[in-house]
């Protein structure tokens, strides 16, 4: 199945629950908006295009259970909605921008044509959102593959794969489309701690497609990119800002730079609902900052003197003179990245926040 | 107590088991060179000072149990041992060095003197060297010391503090140094994967001296020194060759490389003990590969799906154009690092392995 599918019977989202695997593959229904939001904040789902279209699914489950017929009311009830789902997570913008988007599609067909059809119109719209990603990544995935050769060492960080999205995945979506060409592709997988969603989720998935991976520690990747034994580098991202700097999970501009010390492409893979064009640089990007338990336990286990500080910023920012390209479902974009962004972002204007 | 303490009543080497900090303070007595090799082995001690030390009171317990008094086929028993703890872990060059020295004592005294008075001996040497480890350790704090600018926040990684020697410490000894001089100092403190060597050892021993600290997963050093946060790093070593290229734990390398990036200077505390001149550089030193298992697994659990394969690397090589001094017991050297070595270590014949 989907990351996350809709039940029509169970009038739910039904989510894997990615804090459980890989050792349970268990589904979470979400019946409601804050069960939505519970869920986006608790991790069971993660990874920006992912939690964009749980948010998009959020906004049509707030709708329903909504139960007055008056369209104002009903608008004043989905902006509630949109605030709740808008604070589960500040990083990934994707989730900021199918809020904003089915909010706006809410408001609009409510005051024209009534609640009833606004509320059709949001789970219609939730429905898009998830086709539209996995075909954005499928895209990413085709236009991905040029950059990498024949018999390449990949390395990757966190996840970035089906389980991040829909289906298929966004960094995850260029291996894969690697693999199913017959690159014969080798992928260097960090296990991305915290909260270990490369170990976790990306070795996982890896493991299920069969294609040839090695688990390392994060700490790994730099020895074995001064090793020559890496060809590239492909992650994802939560944001991208105006000039092409990337927030994406803390780690990758580690990876960025020891990538650039050592003469390897840097790649970010990413739909352009990842990009932000209102920020002008990753400065300007909020940074999350979760739980410190989430540092000093693993797997229930506490792995550190009892109280001790600890610090648990959950996403970095990479600068743009840093990055290769940007691989996006519109095509590989290149530095200076504040022109090819805005190209490839023309004529779809953004719904202001 | 010391890391390591010898015990004449029980006529063993007591050594704080490091595997269990720092939830349990165990101590485990080695009554025989094959307990602590056993011990070297299973890193219930680690460091590569603290294991060159442990290696001698090894050939120190090996003779004692040494029944014959015929100097020849004492020196052969010997030799079995040294082979035996040389064997033990490959990077460290500590551990050669002190067991090569203990031979050569051992043989000269038996030769001349007799057997008994080779194992007197062994232990004496043993205990001049528990002692010289722990001056040096002193010694380096206090040249370190001149490097950490007041309010300096001081980046380590992995352990070298008193447990990864005999007491007091190498990189944290130039910490300690600083935080008992006033300075106001605050640490950052990997967690160093795969071992978690800084979250359970480090953070252990920082919190017991009241040193301000904050633990952070490796993937997070780079972000703390992009955001100006780190004003130098301050590693351990576990080699040094003769142009200055450093082994050491699994990480340092990106750190040097991150530190390098972002102007911040990356200091090497080592004791002459782990300079090995006869390497030319670190493409010879050898990197020892562990157990994936210590990859897949965190305190017993696993983290990752069942059969993928993982690797690991216990150690890396930082180029010393990435090194901006080497804090030894000698005096703080800079690069060229041919000649600097060179220098610190003239007058002192190394025993040939």
């Amino acid at each position: 199945m989907r990351t996350l599918e809709y039940d029509e019977q169970q009038r739910a989202l039904l989510l894997i629950d990615q804090t459980r695997l890989p050792h349970e593959s268990v589904l979470v229904p979400c019946r409601t908006a804050e069960d939505v939001a519970h869920a986006i904040t608790s991790m069971q789902v993660r990874g920006a295009p992912a939690i964009g279209v749980s948010a998009a699914y959020g906004m049509a489950l707030g709708a329903q259970a909504h139960a007055s017929a008056d369209a104002q009311a009903f608008v004043q009830d989905l902006a509630r909605i949109a605030t709740l789902l808008r604070g589960t997570r500040p990083t990934a913008i994707n989730l900021q921008w199918a809020v904003d988007r089915a909010f706006a599609r809410g408001q609009a067909i409510a005051e024209q044509s009534g609640v009833a059809a606004a509320k059709v119109a949001l789970l219609t719209l939730a429905h898009e959102m998830a086709d539209e990603d996995v075909a954005a990544n499928r895209r990413m995935g085709a236009f991905g593959l040029e950059l990498v050769p024949t018999g390449a060492n990949v390395l990757t960080h966190c996840n970035a794969g089906a389980l991040a999205t829909v289906d298929y995945g966004t960094a995850l979506g260029v291996v894969r489309a690697a693999h199913e060409a017959g690159r014969g592709i080798h992928v260097f997988v960090d296990e991305t701690r915290p909260f270990l969603q490369g170990a976790r989720l990306t070795a996982w998935e890896l493991h299920q497609l069969g294609v040839p991976m090695t688990l390392i520690t994060d700490n790994m990747a730099g020895h074995f990119m001064y090793r020559g034994k890496v060809d590239l580098v492909v992650v994802g991202a939560d944001r991208v800002a105006a000039n092409g700097d990337v927030a994406n999970k803390i780690g990758t501009y580690s990876l960025a730079v020891l990538a650039r010390e050592n003469g390897i492409p840097f790649y970010v893979a990413a739909p352009t609902s990842t990009v932000d064009l209102s920020l002008k640089s990753g400065a300007e990007i909020p940074i999350e900052e979760r739980a410190s338990r989430e540092v000093t336990e693993i797997v229930g286990s506490s792995i550190a003197p009892a109280g001790v500080n600890a610090a648990h910023p959950a996403f970095d920012i990479t600068p743009a003179r840093l990055v290769t390209a940007i691989i996006t479902e519109r095509g590989v974009l290149r530095a200076p990245y504040e022109a090819s962004l805005a190209e490839a972002l023309r004529g779809e204007p953004r719904v202001a926040a």
